[in-house]
């Protein structure tokens, strides 16, 4: 079993403009119950950390979403959770190093592991045995990351390359200066050491492929994809970001210092809009990989980030969410498979060829369509074509300029 | 110049299920305004008639509708129009019967030409004229149809075929006994006499074809749109009709002389059920067009029947109606042509591909859609392929057998 501390990170950010107008600026996705859970995304993270810690999680989120996302977290299992409030939004590199700041100060050989606020994950058993070897393999000095056996040839996601032993080794013995606690450090081959705790080195990151990449990594094997969840120690996250974007990693351990005193407030306005505005594979990842200081613990359970209505849709007509009129009882009868009077469900309402979003109680019928989704709200109803994700992003940027602000 | 009175004859029925759910029971097609022109197509039908006499004109609409239908021919120039309320729908041929019937009794030459409550006409100077050669045609002592010349393979409507000259004299000749006001009565030259007026004689009617008919229709150049306009004397009418199916000239006959005393609703909801439900096309056109004495006059006007979304989508992207949003200002720059942002109109917003029914004033985001339509009403929202107005008319069927009855 791991021996050091392990606090749960949570950065909850991100516009999720790919699935307005369900998400919106005032209620962004992690804050949605997507999936007729009766649980937000949120709250489905939080219970899903609970088993493997009896620290509090720290959940980062943009200061106007602070009051939500405290309201959401209250009355779960396990320790209560706490909420930073970021004054501005600089990506997930600041967040996650503000709060190992504050664990190292508080633990300075605690663990911390970050999660995306808003993805689903199907076999919460196998979630806690990987993140338990990703502990263990963080206390070896190794930046971790859970990479998921991919299904299908995914163009939506991003994928992570395994290393052969003798690459990491090499990249290991190679270990950038100043990092005290790197997997260089360890004494020994750092492969050894990975295959002893069931972890692999990592050889790089990739950004979301084209099609015809994404099915020769399929076929390699030797492909994983990024779920966004990194493990370390709080020590070495910090020391590592040190070394590559050094201000950064003074502004938050001078963020974290203040913590608890008078000054915070003060302190972390000042310093927060000085961060560099970066996302944690770009600060860390990618560089440590390339140093062969990554490791990736193979994790076998169902995941998805829900990135858009394709997505969603997918992800509905695998489980559908009780309650869903339109799963439960299509209206078959009337015209065949595709032609159905679908009452309205709080969360969504799913047919053969097409996807039901509603708040309404007020029944919807549709002929002949198929890869749409439809989002029937108070203010707004999108009808779109589930491929055409990239398309909506375009009009939720220009809403505003079109005298739709309101509607972000 | 036509010598005899012309009275004008509107059966205002039919559900429109495959305009549903803008059309229902309660506020049937011909109620609406569907194009955005300020007025219903009721109004317009009466509007378009006007130039043409100073008789009132006789809707005949189901009990139901009567109320609204007198409210909305008031106020219309012209004299104000009668009102007939059928106790229960017997289809066109006993509506237009019972008028023609009130006709003969107060003005025995009158010609009577009967007109869609529903349809759409372009020009209206050129329905004017065409209707004022059918009168002429008509006191020939022929049934008179406007034959509209077919600018596209339509499968969705009936077609005409004109007949030769010789044909129709053939067929004049052998008028059917009891018929004494027909054609073969005029003396001399059925055909000869047609040319006189610029009218053709009609060798039949043609049900919808399929694509591969409707192309050699329109190839041949001897076939046209029927339009469901017929014009004839109200007693050739009657004596006609009365030669096919004696007991329902019988019928309104008897119904048509108790009309003005106290008995008229009792002789009405008598003898009403038990009159023939039937089409005129069944009951007079296709048996006088074998017999030659159907005649055609040649019609130039754009016209349609807008008989389903697909047809009414065509309409309102050849004339976007006023005050659509997306017609007027498509949000193109956002993501290309077919994504858009469209306030809701009060009939319809208009894109490339899709057509917008709204009657809430909440804007609708399209992203991606083809050949689709979407109605945003109160009670119900429909999403539809444009072309399966077929499976939307088993959808409405089929609403009462699922709860949804009232949303017919």
């Amino acid at each position: 079993m791991p021996e050091a501390p392990f606090v749960p990170v949570i950065p909850a950010g991100g516009a999720g403009t790919r699935l307005w107008p369900l998400s919106r600026r005032a209620h962004p996705k992690f804050l949605l119950d997507l999936t007729g859970s009766g649980r937000s995304l949120l709250q489905q993270t939080l219970a899903r950390l609970a088993p493997l810690t009896d620290r509090a999680p720290i959940i980062v989120t943009g200061v106007e979403h602070a009051e939500a996302v405290t309201s959401q977290a209250e009355g779960l299992v396990g320790p209560r959770a706490r909420v930073l409030a970021e004054p501005s939004p600089r990506d997930s590199m600041p967040a996650i190093a503000l709060a190992a700041a504050l664990v190292e100060r508080e633990e300075p050989e605690a663990v911390i592991g970050s999660f995306a606020a808003d993805h689903l994950i199907g076999d919460e058993e196998a979630f806690v045995r990987a993140v338990t070897t990703a502990r263990r393999t963080a206390e070896l000095g190794y930046l971790v990351t859970l990479g998921v056996t991919p299904t299908r040839p995914a163009t939506g996601f991003g994928y992570i390359e395994q290393g052969t032993g003798a690459q990491s080794t090499a990249g290991a013995a190679g270990g950038a200066p100043g990092t005290a606690t790197a997997a260089a450090g360890d004494g020994g081959s750092g492969a050894t050491a990975l295959d002893a705790v069931g972890a692999r080195p990592v050889a790089r990151f990739v950004e979301k492929p084209d099609r015809d990449r994404a099915e020769q990594f399929l076929a390699a094997g030797t492909f994983s994809w990024n779920a966004g969840i990194f493990v370390a120690r709080a020590r070495v996250l910090l020391d590592e970001l040190a070394a590559q974007i050094p201000s950064l990693a003074r502004g938050v351990r001078a963020i974290a210092a203040a913590h608890g005193t008078a000054r915070y407030q003060e302190v972390l306005e000042r310093i927060w809009p000085q961060l560099t505005r970066i996302a944690i594979d770009h600060a860390l990842a990618e560089p440590l990989a390339a140093a062969g200081r990554v490791a990736l613990v193979p994790a076998d359970f169902a995941w998805d980030d829900i990135g858009d209505f394709a997505a969603l849709a997918r992800q509905l007509r695998a489980s559908p969410p009780v309650g869903s009129a339109g799963a439960a009882e299509p209206n078959g009868d009337v015209a065949g498979g595709d032609v159905q009077v679908l009452g309205t469900a709080d969360v969504g309402a799913v047919s053969s060829t097409a996807t039901v979003y509603g708040s309404r109680d007020r029944p919807i019928a549709l002929v002949g369509l198929e890869g749409i989704s439809i989002v029937d709200t108070e203010d707004v109803l999108l009808v779109l074509a589930d491929d055409r994700a990239q398309d909506l992003s375009r009009l939720v940027a220009g809403l505003d300029g079109t005298g739709h602000g309101h509607l972000r």
